[in-house]
């Protein structure tokens, strides 16, 4: 099944990912095949795209194709939910090196189709490339009645987390410690590294700001205050309650670490962030009139900007 | 406008990125900025990928920022109008090395613009990454009420281009041939290479099957015609009588190339191929019955598929 030089062809692949990304939606009047996909829409449309480059995003070496996948997918459902939006249609662009199997490919498909499966959306198109990297390019589609923007956040609003952050940064620096892998708490913190937990189940109705904790929450925190031109004020010992911060403590004394480093500045968890009265998750502040951010552990600085990555 | 490392930051492309995709349509809620962007949508959905990658689908020191952000545009809003809608709204996501220009981003960003606004759609939102080499992945969106695919060709069809296919694959051979630009016939074929012409204005109305020649006609034809169950029976005198024919063959014959491997095996025109009666463009043969193509030139094959690119 591959050409006379024994490289995969494009049409090898796409054959391939036909059958894995196939659906039967009512929704989906044409899928992979045609030049563009055609698919019912809504009234109010919610998009947007994230890219997960080799080396930047993702190792080879320290996920496997599925986990590759499934985090890159991740990365663009969180951004929908973050809306306040349901995901509905994927499309996936990805560039190869030529050097991958058909079974690492197959992996990275499942992983995509994994994690679209949890979000309830169909990848309905894509695009294969020849690349000197891997890259994964998603672009995610939802829809919305009421989009939650950054913006709503009002003085007397409870700031929540919709799962403790710092899991995924916990689990690289796993990574980099070398450290043997001993514990169920070491293994969850790889785990979330290689592919963070999205929080789909939270329910977010009735938040009057929200966005996804993709950069870090110092970060998110100051750009949704800034946006909504308030402050937000932190309350540390309300973190420190929350049910799994044993857990992640105990870890970061292990490799001597400073917990409130992965809470606030680790980034890539994908939780949400989400301001109002009586959500669920993990009240971890409340907003208050002013601007930036209060309250923040020492030694973590409150930046809002960073080297693009 | 750099931090203390002399890089661009990620927050000063994307203000600058903001601005050059600036609009005030009032289909657009939420454009950049937030977690995704909030479009009004439409009942019906036409979505697309196309990604181009540095080394493969452009060359930095064969095209500028614009051409390139041009051409990877025209791929996207090509194969919306190939399912006979309207393009809508564009998401962007870019690899960087971190050695470009903020002058060359932008030059790439205001090529994306130009096609875009060629298109009649909006740029919505994007994402910016480090990578090894530039990477464009760019996804689109239309609206339409009756799809347009590539399976309702019917024997007694006239088959049709929008424009002269072979013009890009000419810019290359100049390329590569390394021969001196001397005439208008040359500037066109350089330029239809670097950022190919989409025929925005073709009327495909009434058509029975559309596609666009993104790989190649023999490959297009040869897929449309297994997708409607029929053969297209090919007539070259017709495509002989094409207004910009001549001009063509001028080219090919200086440069030594048979000009119908331009035409039938070039790829990446972003012509429409169109089947129906009466419809505009060049009438190039007939949908008959049976399968495959029919009447190609000597030495083209109708191959169906190619390596990934």
């Amino acid at each position: 099944m591959t050409d006379r030089s024994g490289a995969l062809t494009e049409a090898q692949v796409i054959a391939r990912l036909r059958e894995i990304f196939a659906s039967s939606d009512p929704r989906i009047k044409v899928g992979i095949g045609d030049d563009a996909a055609v698919v019912a829409g809504a009234k109010i449309q919610v998009m947007t795209t994230d890219m997960a480059v080799e080396g930047v995003h993702f190792r080879t070496d320290w996920s496997n194709g599925f986990e590759i996948g499934r985090k890159a997918t991740a990365a663009n459902t969180a951004d929908i939910l973050a809306m306040g939006a349901v995901p509905d249609y994927l499309l996936v662009a990805v560039a190869l090196t030529g050097s991958e199997s058909m079974e690492w490919i197959s992996d990275l498909a499942h992983g995509i189709k994994f994690e679209a499966d949890l979000a309830g959306a169909h990848v309905v198109g894509g695009d294969v490339s020849r690349g000197d990297q891997v890259v994964i390019s998603i672009a995610a589609f939802g829809s919305v009645e009421t989009p939650i923007l950054r913006s709503g956040a009002k003085p007397g609003d409870g700031i929540y987390l919709s799962s403790l952050t710092g899991w995924s940064a916990a689990g690289l620096a796993l990574l980099k410690s070398n450290a043997t892998v001993t514990s169920e708490v070491m293994k969850k913190a790889l785990r979330e590294f290689k592919s963070p937990t999205v929080d789909y189940g939270f329910d977010a109705t009735g938040a009057s700001s929200l966005c996804d904790i993709s950069d870090a929450l110092a970060i998110q925190a100051a750009q949704m205050a800034e946006s909504s031109k308030v402050a937000f004020s932190f309350d540390l010992s309300k973190i420190e309650g929350a049910s799994e911060f044993v857990e992640l403590e105990t870890l970061a004394r292990e490799l001597g670490i400073d917990i409130w480093r992965w809470v606030f500045a680790g980034g890539e968890d994908h939780a949400l962030l989400a301001t109002g009265l009586d959500l669920p998750g993990i009240l971890v502040g409340e907003v208050i009139a002013g601007s930036g951010i209060k309250n923040l552990p020492a030694g973590v600085e409150a930046v809002t900007w960073r080297h693009f990555n």
